[in-house]
């Protein structure tokens, strides 16, 4: 019988949904399914295979009067990298397959939408190549088509693991302490210039964070190979939903300090607390493991900002005060 | 320096300028990269990794008033496998990703589009499922998002070979043997009934190869166990221009022989030799090999129906007459 869908749908009971219909893990070959950052195959005595999949497409992910074509390409790359990075992995191989815009997909000799013109696209790959070559992935396929309306990317990034190893969402425990990367909130604070109808100077606080964030795969790595982390994710969609996705992974709350957030001076609460697309790393460390853990890898810093709790409840603390943490985050849909 | 992108540019050319941009085999670990039916990634010491990635978009792949949902469902998949098949692998993971059209992507709260209701939205997942379920292959991940028009899919399949023996297009030598699987040109006369504006009825002869095409990877899967095939790729294009593409990717040419292309009473020549869709193997075997080819291989008959030559051209022949092949096919754009 086909599963029924309630009508309007957002995009996490769409995900409920597949989640229901996908093999958990424990099916031979594969370690983790649907619900964390990558799927992760097992594959060799040595290494697990890591692959993430991630839809970029014009109007719901970008727009493109917003950021020059390079730091579309870059984004597009950047979020399949720091799926990998979440899970501790390597990249290796990456898929593009791109839909350009076409005038009209009915007609036989479509031409590029003007609104796409060459230097756009140029640009575009650009963007993606350069951050390619930084971080050593190797383009290995992909799929071209025109699309009757608005440009889309789907990025597959295809990495991997010491077997046995990726960190996954589910692994916190009470007790452990709960670290970010970097700062918060700053991609947001672009966004915000960009919906008062503003240009985001390069020079602004905010320009590398929106248009050229910086996948954190060393950070990954590092807490990997030193066995640092409990859980981890990535910082895609705000602090507090994601948060509140690593808790019911390990079915565990948290105690988050509001005061330890990791903030510019210019940057509300609210983004710190809510805004979406950082890139940051969430992870959780034993307290036995946390001295370990140095003040900053490759000069983004790591900050302690809460612990994880028994309970399956999230609160939000301010010296003596404490109230419930409000999960308002980043939908798509 | 931007690569300079000639306007209006086709799928073919597209698919070059990221080739120049792709590294090569022969980089550690990529053993195929673009330019096969699925990339070939080095992993164990006794199999290869293959992932293969497919757009499927509405208005360009399909258009929903022509099919039922499971039908697109089953396609969006069975292409995927398909490119498995033509490395003569076997299909694991599949990753699907899937943009909803909305009412407005720009809206804060937007609703489905009540052209894509429910049900269709349950038929697609269903024919999706049970092909998956039928190949043994498993949901291991994917995303989901709002598209601002139109229904879009994104296909991952992860397979594997035994190491180093995936078939690749590359393989033809002059002398080998040209075989198909199947029938030649169904899919192409089950669109000529949808272009008339008529309805494709279960009882056509054109149902099947258009709406649910079997990817044929029983038979890709035999080919490589016993080491018949040379080279093989599907054809998703056409005969004529997936033969070009073959013969381009071996340096040599073809003569094919018109009165051999397997085709029903119904089918017209032009349908055979450039319809695209069939979702048929195209292999050649060498000379030596081909007495131990079957007839069918279950229940699919395999046919040759030309011969591999040495000077790059693609001759048809007719009894004593030869003429240049002309390449139609299909293109996207």
């Amino acid at each position: 019988m086909p599963q029924q869908i309630p009508e309007p749908i957002n995009e996490r009971q769409f995900a409920e949904l597949l989640r229901q219909r996908a093999a958990g893990a424990g099916r031979p070959g594969l370690r983790q399914g649907i619900g964390d950052d990558c799927a992760v195959l097992a594959h060799t005595r040595q290494r697990d295979v890591l692959v993430t999949t991630d839809l970029f497409l014009e109007g719901i992910h970008f727009r493109r009067n917003w950021q020059e074509p390079a730091s579309l390409g870059h984004k597009a790359l950047a979020r399949g990298l720091s799926d990998i990075a979440a899970m501790g992995g390597t990249p290796r191989f990456v898929f593009l397959s791109l839909g350009l815009p076409c005038k009209s997909s009915r007609r036989r000799s479509p031409q590029w939408d003007q609104r796409w013109p060459q230097r756009q696209i140029d640009g575009f790959l650009e963007g993606f190549f350069r951050l390619a070559a930084a971080s050593k992935v190797v383009l290995a396929g992909g799929d071209t088509g025109s699309s009757a309306d608005g440009f889309l990317a789907d990025v597959v990034v295809v990495g991997d693991v010491p077997r046995g190893q990726a960190i996954l969402r589910s692994g916190a425990r009470p007790g452990d302490e709960i670290w970010v990367s970097g700062t918060l909130g700053r991609a947001a604070l672009g966004l915000t210039v960009l919906q008062q109808g503003k240009r985001l100077q390069p020079s602004h606080a905010a320009f590398q964070a929106f248009c050229y964030p910086e996948p954190r795969l060393r950070i990954g790595q590092y807490l990997l190979r030193r066995k640092l982390a409990s859980a981890m994710m990535d910082l895609s969609d705000g602090l507090s939903i994601d948060l509140a996705r690593l808790c019911e992974a390990g079915g565990v709350g948290a105690r988050l300090d509001q005061d330890s957030l990791p903030r510019l001076a210019q940057t509300p609460l609210h983004n710190a607390l809510h805004g979406g697309e950082d890139l940051e790393l969430l992870f959780t460390v034993p307290p036995k493991r946390s001295r370990l853990l140095p003040r900053s890898i490759g000069g983004v810093p790591l900050t302690r900002i809460g612990r994880i709790a028994s309970d399956r409840k999230l609160w939000l603390i301010q010296g003596n005060r404490k109230k419930p943490l409000p999960i308002l985050g980043f939908q798509h849909f």
